[in-house]
């Protein structure tokens, strides 16, 4: 059963996870937001991308959730000498890879085919694409600082200003790579992870053609919701989502991914939904140990397989 | 007493070093060899650039005589990870210099603009100026491997191979920096570090217009020798003068700068040498302390401004 899950960082890498230890290898293919993306110091970052890969090569900080255990910031420190604000916390075994990176995209090397060579070079078995190879940034317009980039955003203020709205600078030109175009064409079923709908998610699908693509397929297009009791796991998605002037749960997340979805999962211990897709289930979807992750990847595929052979 | 010393790395170092300390810093410019720069893993590297300013800013490594001082490489051991040879070692805090350097140049600025703010970040008060702005590259031909970069045979093959002859990539198009022409036109006198002449003053030497400029000061024009005794110092100055078809001697480092020089030291140990030069002198060159640094800088300043007061 091959699944193309689609994700943004330390709750996309989670399920990624899961998936990873339930799925072949070779049946798993992970499409990850770059709307994150960013020039720090003169070198191309790709935070989400950075998080699932060194989840799947088991180099992740347990603590964080994302960078590599045990990395030190000796590198990053010397930044600071020569004046560097140096706010974005960058590892020093962290730095290589971003540094190999830089240097294989100026060579004109593709972000798909830089991300596969990193992979490679990690051991990761699985396929992980980029949503995409063009340069696209998430714009967040704030009342407090007005329209500023992501990572000034989510790192920089931590997530503490109030969002009016967003913006993806670059998305019209943008393009979907063929090798996610494979995948969607090959996939049993796509899984959306429990993202961030609005940071995470929607940049992918605003990839120009990708969500048609995806509606095209006459598979189970399941998301699993980021929000549990009205709260996120993690990060800005229930604050955003209320300043965005949603409610903060599960009904809001599938009403947001409308008709894209033919089946959602949504937590255990939420209150039963009555939603307009024709398959739901409740699972625990809590992932906090790595057995957590795994037990979640494989209710929601045996769950899918059961509605498949229906 | 203006100075312009021109230097290469950790011999040229260690002369900067002590003018420094008996110089006010106005009067100190130090102009590096840059033949050895390269670019390893997409990053600019200039190696005396390096060594001068973590010398003047009192990072170095006083062991190495290179390097920052209790540096660490997780970034180039993470290197590997990504497949790379990572033959040459770069520190995390270094690190740190080459991304910044890279960003500025990527950027558009000259490398005398990039160095001049490097050295204003790390404290230093002296100037510090590239030969060039143009990327010049020092090619080593020799028995074993033919042509190959500067670095390969100095650092991978640790100046091992047997030298044929120097090629110097790029001098044709190179010009000397404005910085530089306003520098030697204010100089009270030059002083050539007792560094390897052919690796490290003769590409300075060879910069289009600059031994011109040189030569055009009716000043005292001095050089150091690098040889003492019949040996290097440190590297493969002496190895290299006899593969050349020289003497490894201090003479013959004097027939070398031929014209150049009106003045020339050497080391108080070696024979007594008749010379066409005006002035001669024998000191101790050997620098091992920073206190012998600062001696040989005084002295050598001291016996100059006498023959200039004659």
């Amino acid at each position: 059963m091959k699944i193309v899950t689609l994700v943004g960082g330390v709750g996309g890498a989670k399920l990624a996870l899961g998936l990873s230890r339930v799925l072949p290898a070779e049946d798993l293919t992970i499409v990850v937001n770059t709307g994150d993306d960013t020039w720090m110091y003169g070198l191309r970052i790709c935070p989400d991308m950075d998080t699932i890969m060194y989840t799947l090569a088991g180099l992740v900080d347990p603590v964080n959730g994302w960078g590599i255990a045990g990395d030190t910031t000796h590198a990053l420190e010397a930044l600071r000498r020569y004046g560097e604000d140096a706010w974005f916390r960058l590892g020093d075994q962290d730095m290589a890879t971003h540094i190999i990176r830089t240097r294989y995209l100026r060579a004109g090397r593709s972000l798909t085919d830089v991300t596969a060579l990193l992979t490679k070079k990690l051991g990761i078995p699985q396929t992980i694409l980029p949503m995409t190879d063009s340069p696209v940034a998430t714009m967040v317009d704030t009342v407090e600082y007005g329209e500023i980039d992501f990572q000034t955003y989510f790192v920089r203020h931590r997530w503490q200003p109030q969002v009016k709205g967003l913006r993806l600078d670059g998305i019209e030109v943008a393009s979907v790579p063929e090798a996610v175009t494979r995948a969607l064409n090959a996939a049993d079923a796509v899984l959306i992870a429990p993202s961030n709908p609005w940071l995470s998610i929607d940049p992918i699908l605003a990839v120009p053609g990708l969500r048609d693509q995806l509606m095209a397929r006459p598979i189970p297009r399941v998301a699993i919701s980021p929000i549990v009791g009205g709260a996120a796991i993690k990060g800005p998605a229930a604050k955003m989502m209320v300043e965005l002037g949603h409610e903060a749960s599960a009904s809001a997340v599938f009403a947001h991914y409308g008709d894209l979805l033919n089946g959602y999962v949504y937590d255990v211990t939420d209150h039963s939904l009555s939603l307009s897709a024709p398959h739901t289930a409740q699972f625990k979807t809590v992932m906090k140990t790595d057995d957590d992750k795994e037990h979640l990847a494989r209710v929601v595929i045996e769950w899918i397989q059961t509605w498949m052979s229906m």
